[in-house]
């Protein structure tokens, strides 16, 4: 009380009397407050923390990883398969670097494998039905793993068993034009066999091609000068370069759509109704069997008919001709015929999801969901291992935070391995089947790193707009790997840019197809989706993609001696999608920029103008409509930003922010129409739906006119064509509306 | 300072500081409280308030609104319906008693007109053409107020134009089996006449089963036994009585589905793709007309053939036989025929939604929807005037609490004066269409308060599960009208009642069909949605709606003198709707009882097992995955009510309350599916879509079930069972997701 006695009493009083009210109002926090760190000062983005995240992405550590997880094949369903999901759960569930919880979902979804009793095979038969010459079943075993019994020999999933046989026609890459030219050729196709390599067209789509213009069986290969950059020759080739041996074989699914083909729109689970197998559509028509270049070369190098076009030429060291049928002065008797023996077994088999979770401190109903697949056709190495190594190494260093309980993420975090994606992306899609309602609700971004690195050269990023600038902001503090000391923006805007009419140049990212897990989350739920890995210089390679993908020779030391010997570029790829992850997760303010979008929709625009304007002219269709809409939502998305840079300043309270927040992140959510294309199974986003076209802008309207082009006016599918071009400009108005004040009449 | 100098220096200055602490403490707002009402002790619904809103809902403004509203016939797009948008704008933007703002929305929909050059008519034409009977072309002007030019005469709306004759036939209510059974009876259907009565069947649906029997025409009337009690006589009627007078004549639509025929799924905007005539569907196949009892009797006990069925006679005062035509002792020639002279036009004109809003003071984002029609057929003082005069004394209260500054909801109001409802909904389903997206994100509930007094006996409320409980709430703290001194929940439970296996004896709550504008809300949206009105005692009538339903004695003076006299059921259910708007839009947990839906579901499930069970297990169909979902729904709604409870004990701060009311409003939501039923324009929602069976279950399995029940085993019919059911299942096992705590995997 030492102090007290120096005042006057009077004063005293009244300066004890205010003291007491300093330390009342100031030093005892309010009961309502607690006990929610959302409301007294919002806890945002800690900059020091996602330092340390980064410092602590360890390169070795992902190739110890690495080299666990591609240690045995592990295709789709198979005990490897299984026991990664055992690995993954132990690795989540760790209670040292584990998260709050982790959990297997098993499906019950129809795989295709090739038999074990009869082999698929390729032989050159004579008149006799001799055999003249029979391709490889397997790959050459060139380091010990491709001898393995577990590796599964090549083949094409989900094309049908049948033997066809007859004459050899060289159809370039299966397109339907390729198909055209060989009829224009004068070229009898019915009952041919087609040999086609990789490239142009789908793999399902080369054999639905084919069969339309009677072809009975399909042969793809894989020409050196598609993905070796011309090589072909043992001394060239793995284990002496990163370049595809003669004898490797890319495998792969040639299913036309995605999703367990049997459950359509609903989660594979025991219980649920399956089509009957003559209702199911998107199998291949015909047999199809991939083989190597080694033995593309024996057939191809013999064809007799045509020249083929300089454009269908490669680098097998041979003119290719069109056939049909072999030239009398080859390797074989001019009558001889290719025969194609098919048995694949479709097989009922169960494949698991791997979820884990860490439970977000403020908004726990907002998932950031991170994920890749797990199952591979062979050892899988660079696909899809390459990305599970990154997610562990990821999930460890995360895990570790969160057990010493140094860091919780403001919203909940959601790591997925997916099975099945190799066949179709199964497991994710089944996934967004089962839980369709809470993650179109909750979710605010899915990250997909599927393939980590394809080569060392630079970041590339597929994605939608509204993701564009938190790739940025974590692309540009992080250093690049390899020489220089440039930021991974500076080392990516080298290797891929635009001019953009609001910030110049940028780094470009691609558009989101269905290449990988991501497709269920964009097309089917409306997800804001991004896929992130390191890739190629294309200016030192024209490799369709890496030369061993879904071959026998994607191995740990095919990654640790070529791809991305140290892993430096692993470490950048775990960088970049572990700051893109944090960002999402903890800034106070979702870094989901929707105006960006306002750039797509110029672009598709101005495309629709170009390309399409004068035709739709003459049927007397007006864009005027999808201009006003257009402008309508960059004038919303414009005013949305001013509200928020006014928010960041006074100090919003934290339900202020949720609800600006759910506007970002229900964006992408209303450029949804699941009555937009009905055809096309799952694609429901109205700007990202597949184009057949080639112009860059809104599928439903692009699709429609070129269905349209030669009908007569007045035609039923110019009739589609307003219809569509009314379903863009009502999606680009409505998402407008969201934008605007929620108040807003 | 005179009670300072008493104290002890040492005590004293303890004393001081102790109370200026708790002064500091508790007299001081933190300054981070505000803005936000949301962030310190989070505001909830007043009762204080609450009670102040119910006692200055009035009576006689209600009347006199309605004076106003039906003084002139306000047919969708007439001068009147105009002029009342701007009444609805000029009450909503008053400066005393107004709203935040308000907005008319126009869109261009297709309507249908009798043609005023030619009007329709029905007569009997002798052998030579002659006419030997004309029925009436419009009603007897008994007030002055049927005379009037605007009156529009009575017709079918979208009927198609055409001028049948033939022979009459008499066919009950026009319902599939009806006709079947004149079939049955060895009478000859085709090029007939078919003379329908109301009921039964839909307006369309009479037409389409006629049609399908080559049935050329159809009339359609109301018989004094299903609408007067059998009064039929002038004396007995109108304006001596409540009863239909014997010309009055119930107009219509007669269209299929609803929203505006040319534009399905798309707003009616004037650039807008619209539909080419030849391609819409849901029009009656043939010319139809409705006539009143007074020209029906002539028609109907002129008639020739045998007896028509005990079940099919009414209250005409003759025997009711079938035809077909007349017989030959009566006022016509027995070959005489009746001829049908329809000439309706369809017609593109303007119609408005009016919006008026009530900006939320703390979640502006979630809306909470009150609205009812503006257009009437004829005056439309019951239908739909006198929920619109409710509408406008609520809105009148609201508003002036709002702009005297003592009040503002926690959460937005938004009140809708829907256009052109009477030709199928059109104005509420092009405002869905227009807005889905933002809606379907923020609605919290939708309020319909259209027909508002039917009769004075007892509320009457249909809804979907989740809004029973805030219903309840509301009425048990109201006193209803007439004499006692009952609760209007006390009076309800004593007309419509239910023994519930959680609460016991509890009021029933009507089902939502397509009655009204809450359809594209609930089906479409899948949004909780409810209707208010009060209504009749069923032991006092069998009417099926109250008599001058759609007609031109549909008046003030109707209402006045024989509806609500003194306008206390209207004044009650101004009460019950505001109490339960305001219970929506300010109580700090939103009062949607979720857990109220496993009820429905576990009657559903019942009803599946006892009527369907057999049928289902001798194709091996199970319904134990059904009952697993149904379980875990149960599990997941009580969890969810425990864990509300625990929250209101512990002063949850506003996010974590935001993010349970989120799970609470978006249930609804999880419910819908656009891939259901594709075939039911605008039905997602897999518990209420229209089930055509009798049994009170899951409308997907139902109807599959019927169409499925007499084919062989393995047919499509069967497969779609087995698909029904699992969409059914996945909705449930999805809904449940969403209510268990949201970070669990």
């Amino acid at each position: 009380m030492q102090w007290v006695k120096g005042l006057g009493l009077g004063l005293g009083a009244a300066a004890l009397l205010a003291l007491g009210i300093i330390l009342g109002h100031f030093a005892i926090p309010k009961k309502g407050d607690s006990p929610a760190p959302s409301i007294s000062a919002p806890q945002d983005l800690d900059l020091e923390l996602l330092e340390s995240v980064m410092g602590q992405l360890d390169a070795s550590r992902i190739r110890e990883d690495l080299r666990e997880l591609s240690r045995e094949p592990h295709l789709a369903s198979s005990p490897r398969d299984e026991a990664l999901v055992q690995l993954l759960l132990q690795r989540w569930r760790d209670p040292a670097s584990g998260l709050d919880s982790a959990k297997a979902f098993e499906y019950k979804v129809l795989l295709s494998f090739p038999s074990q009793e009869q082999p698929n095979s390729v032989d050159v038969v004579g008149s006799a039905g001799d055999i003249l010459y029979s391709c490889h079943r397997s790959e050459e075993n060139l380091t010990g793993e491709q001898g393995r019994p577990d590796v599964v020999p090549p083949y094409a999933a989900y094309a049908p068993s049948g033997t066809p046989q007859g004459l050899l026609v060289y159809a370039n890459q299966g397109t339907e034009e390729d198909f055209k030219e060989l009829q224009a050729q004068g070229i009898k196709l019915e009952g041919t066999i087609a040999l086609t390599r990789y490239g142009g067209a789908g793999r399902g789509a080369k054999a639905v091609n084919a069969a339309k213009h009677g072809v009975a069986g399909v042969l793809v290969y894989t020409d050196p000068a598609d993905i070796n950059d011309g090589r072909s020759l043992p001394s060239e080739t793995f284990p002496n370069s990163w370049h595809l041996p003669p004898s490797g074989v890319e495998r792969g699914s040639y299913y036309q759509y995605f999703g367990d083909p049997l459950t359509p729109y609903l989660p594979a689970n025991p219980s649920s109704f399956r089509l009957d197998l003559a209702n199911v559509s998107g199998f291949p028509p015909i047999p199809a069997q991939p083989i190597g270049f080694q033995d593309a070369k024996v057939l191809l190098c013999n064809l007799n008919g045509s020249l083929a076009p300089t454009a269908w030429q490669g680098a097998l060291g041979c003119d290719y001709r069109l056939g049909p049928g072999f030239w009398p002065n080859g390797d074989f008797p001019a009558d001889s015929q290719v025969k194609v023996s098919v048995h694949n077994r479709l097989q009922l088999r169960n494949s698991s999801n791997v979820l884990g979770i860490i439970r977000g401190a403020v908004e726990p109903d907002r998932y950031v969901l991170y994920g890749n697949h797990r199952d591979s056709w062979v050892h899988g190495a660079v696909d899809p291992s390459s990305g599970t190594a990154v997610l562990l190494e990821l999930s460890r260093v995360l895990g570790t935070l969160l057990k010493k309980g140094t860091w919780r993420p403001r919203r909940s975090i959601v790591f997925a391995s997916w099975g099945a994606e190799e066949f179709g992306l199964i497991g994710s899609t089944e996934f967004t089947e089962e839980f369709f309602s809470k993650l179109q609700e909750r979710m605010v971004a899915y990250l997909n790193v599927d393939i980590s690195v394809f080569a060392n050269a630079t970041l590339r990023v597929q994605g939608t707009p509204p993701v564009q600038s938190v790739v940025f902001s974590a692309a540009k503090e992080i250093r690049s790997p390899g020489p220089g000391d440039l930021s991974i923006y500076d080392n990516w805007i080298r290797y891929f840019n635009r001019s953009s009419p609001v910030y110049g140049l940028v780094p470009s990212l691609g558009s989101l197809g269905a290449g990988s897990d991501y497709a269920p989350f964009i097309h089917f739920l409306g997800i804001s989706s991004m896929d992130i890995a390191y890739t190629y210089d294309r200016s030192k390679t024209s490799a369709r993609i890496y030369p061993t993908y879904h071959t026998a020779f994607d191995t740990f030391d095919y990654v640790d001696k070529f791809v991305d010997p140290g892993f430096s570029s692993h470490q950048a790829v775990a960088r970049t999608a572990g700051s893109v992850l944090l960002r999402l997760s903890d800034s106070f303010f979702l870094p989901l920029n929707v105006s960006d979008y306002s750039d797509t929709l110029r672009s598709f625009l101005q495309a629709a103008q170009q390309d399409l304007g004068a035709l739709l002219e003459q049927h007397s269709i007006s864009l005027g409509p999808l201009v006003t809409a257009v402008e309508k939502f960059e004038a919303a998305a414009t005013a949305l930003g001013q509200y928020i840079s006014t928010l960041q300043k006074d100090s919003a309270d934290s339900l202020q922010v949720r609800m600006l927040n759910d506007q970002l992140m229900l964006l992408e959510r209303t450029f949804l129409n699941p009555r937009a294309f009905p055809e096309e199974r799952y694609y429901s986003h109205v700007l990202w739906a597949p184009r057949t076209g080639s112009t860059a802008t809104f599928p439903g309207l692009a699709n429609a006119c070129s269905r349209a082009r030669d009908t007569s006016p007045g035609s039923e599918a110019w009739a589609e064509v307003q219809r569509q071009l009314s379903i863009v400009v009502v999606a680009l108005e409505g998402a407008a509306a969201t934008l605007r004040p929620v108040a807003d009449l």
